[in-house]
């Protein structure tokens, strides 16, 4: 889809200087744009580029000023760096508006319910009882289990299963092969060294405005619901068991895992490959760095580091003396030497 | 689907006091339990719970004394934790009863074939000369590759795929998006800095009364078979690798990794996020904490801990005295600064 | 499918010794070699297994010398380890060579295109504008988003999605499940506490000759593309982040995370479960011990161990003295006391 000069100035609230009817179909970073691409300007260390550039459109901010003139067509904006994030929504909706409709062969039982203006992927599966809202967007091999209810706008990619009785709330994404709902690992330890299944019949309960990557897997309660809070983004490859309740606005980065029970608080930040032990309690505000574990509650607004975590500027400080360690115990061991050369001189005396 | 006070009594071996005609469509926890629901007291924690729930049914010990008269309809058992397991798993399979048949769409090789009483969903694909016992669920988009075995009573729940040749054995469960027989890692370097692939032709053999995760990865064997013992539980997210073989009734956490041709022993616990190298033997009964690291052989009913992984208790010793590095680094060179004064002092003694 | 020794032999440039009409269906290893298989011996520790082996079909080299006659039929070759690769590598194309032409029901858009000599298989999907080079494998329940291009020969297993715009080379094979060009993971903070979605307008370039594993997840570029680049080898549960860009004939293990715009030099090796920050530069030639995270740049050649990684024969000597801390830690309060008596009673002369 193609977009002009004209349309991009009303969008922003900016200023067009140049040729207005100057049409481009992608967004690009001002060091690769050619013909036909729409650029911004706000890292004063890609200004050079300014002048070489291919691009049809670039954002610039108001009060900056131009060295020489540029090829171009210059759009003023008040803030150069948020115009292009609005610009490349303006090409995300417009490619997600083209999906609409039913696609056929698909699967609609004629027990579930949709809203108005959804679009059903060829080859999705939607079960009875099962509830979409409005502008729901089911994309192919799509499954979706029985009596699960999906909100208002929400956009489900291909591959994604949801098990039966899931609830998924408004404004969400879940990307590819994602999987909701599947069993917690829950097993009775039997007398003979088998293990037994304990059923796990609760569900997974997501709030609204929530993002799930590729491949991330929530299993559901064995009894209740395991919750993922409004706002939440979790990352790909992510592994949250069974009756994890994770607080509004948390942001998890890929491959962490959060295991059975652990109740997670509002506004934390943890980064990739981190893991917290089972019914473990983490306040609010809480931030984990990337392949730590926690293995005890964490109060609000701690940082956490290392494995065990600890806080992270005792772990930086532990650290520090750990790469000099063979050092350190050179030193031990040079001195054991003298001090016991002076305790037996002293014995001499 | 719902059952009365009298069916799960009768089921449980238990007395009612109250209304046998009481009806409930799904389980609960005590604290939450609402009309409709069934719940159950054993942690003395919960007890005061008892006298406000609103759930309709709850399951108590024989010798459990009330304090005062309850609402709900009571179902009196031996041992009301291991009956509420009886329950969970009556709802469960009235619920997986429902699935029978075929659905159309799907694809069912003519040169394949199944037992008595199999599900077969919506867009799955039976692939030519599989065999399915009796008793099997193929949920939609399931694919099963050519000449896969599946014994009786498995469920392969919706995405899972399963490549060719491969075997799963009876009462399995596979949750969904698994990946089942994929080509294991093995590439020869080449003089020019090229990597050639090895032809991956063995199986993954997986034997009865498995339960595999969702999104875990098993690959086939370069030759022979990757071979899942019986009785293994596998979480969401694992890695196991070509020629990987694990014994009975071991039980596996999320996001552990399993390198390829390492044995591993029977009724082995791992935590979440662990690692073990390639080629390593690792005994029986086995534990490796979360995040841990195998890197060496492990005898029989060692608990592992850390990255290299050591004995836990060692590990732990180790990482006591680690979280306090920068103090005993601090008291060496000040002991350092005094040595070196006795020691001059001496000499000009 | 079934060979017989002559077409192997021929295929080998190979000598038969025994009946060249032996017919095998399969590769085996020579302690497993059942009637009907083909083995081999380069490994002297499997020589006894030879005498006692069923295989009907053994490959050795030239010069290895038997010390008694064996039932299989011999081929002798230059090398039996390579001579084993090719047999392998028969049967498998052998069995790739079965799937072709378009399964029914299956997608494929008026607007898409594709080459000669391609397999669509059943329920999968391509999208419009797609476009396949010749002798492409699309197996079921793939998904080919809008725009997509995939070059020749390259094969992608049941369940891979492959989102809008993304390029995908030549020869390439993609296992069952993994996703490509999903939404990097990038988000604003709002004042309010909410986070608010960048979109994530680029796509994914995948080069020639890259293998890549089972669920692995390489996610779209905010603008430009991420870059995998020729021969690149992927394994199972890996996760690349937006922007990453990977050098050719790098190899990554299972369960490695690549966190966004971090760009990975040529000729790398990532053991398992290892992690790098963002943005970082990791030069050529790199190897990452498994479960390692690299939290500054890397030079060209560096071995890297540990969390956070530094050069592993330092890290190795820091965690020798790390396994024996509570020794050093007692060696240092034991020598406190002698040094204090020592002062105290220099005090006191």
């Amino acid at each position: 889809m193609q977009l002009n000069a004209e349309t991009i100035a009303a969008h922003l609230n900016g200023t067009i200087e140049g040729d207005a009817s100057t049409v481009v179909s992608a967004p690009a970073r001002i060091e690769q744009g050619k013909t036909g691409t729409v650029c911004f300007l706000a890292n004063p260390k890609y200004e050079k580029y300014l002048y070489t550039t291919q691009a049809s459109i670039v954002l610039l901010n108001r009060d900056y000023n131009l060295q020489s003139p540029i090829t171009p067509t210059i759009i003023r904006v008040d803030n150069a760096y948020e115009g292009i994030a609005s610009v490349l929504a303006l090409f995300e909706s417009a490619k997600l508006a083209e999906k609409k409709g039913r696609e056929m062969p698909s699967f609609f039982s004629w027990r579930a319910k949709k809203g108005k203006n959804c679009y059903i992927g060829v080859f999705a599966v939607v079960s009875k009882k099962a509830r979409l809202g409005n502008n729901v967007k089911i994309y192919p091999h799509v499954y979706i289990g029985d009596n699960v209810k999906i909100g208002d706008n929400t956009i489900i990619y291909s591959g994604v299963k949801i098990y039966h009785d899931c609830v998924v709330g408004n404004n969400c994404i879940i990307h590819s092969n994602s999987v909701i709902g599947a069993d917690g690992f829950g097993f009775a330890p039997q007398a003979n060294g088998e293990y037994k299944k304990i059923p796990q019949t609760g569900n997974v309960v997501i709030d609204d405005n929530v993002e799930i990557g590729a491949c991330t897997t929530i299993d559901r309660a064995t009894m209740g619901s395991t919750v993922v809070g409004s706002g939440v983004k979790l990352d790909n490859l992510i592994q949250i068991a069974h009756n994890v309740e994770i607080g509004k606005n948390t942001v998890i980065a890929a491959q962490t895992g959060i295991a059975g029970s652990a109740k997670i608080g509002e506004s934390c930040v943890f980064a990739g490959q981190a893991g917290i032990i089972g019914h473990l309690t983490v306040g609010n505000r809480v931030t984990i760095a990337s392949k730590s574990g926690l293995s005890n509650n964490v109060a609000d607004d701690k940082a956490m580091l290392g494995f065990p975590a600890m806080e992270a500027g005792k772990y930086k400080r532990s650290f520090a003396v750990y790469r000099n360690l063979p050092e350190l115990s050179n030193e031990v061991y040079r001195m054991k030497k003298i001090v016991e050369q002076l305790t037996a001189s002293k014995d001499t005396e």
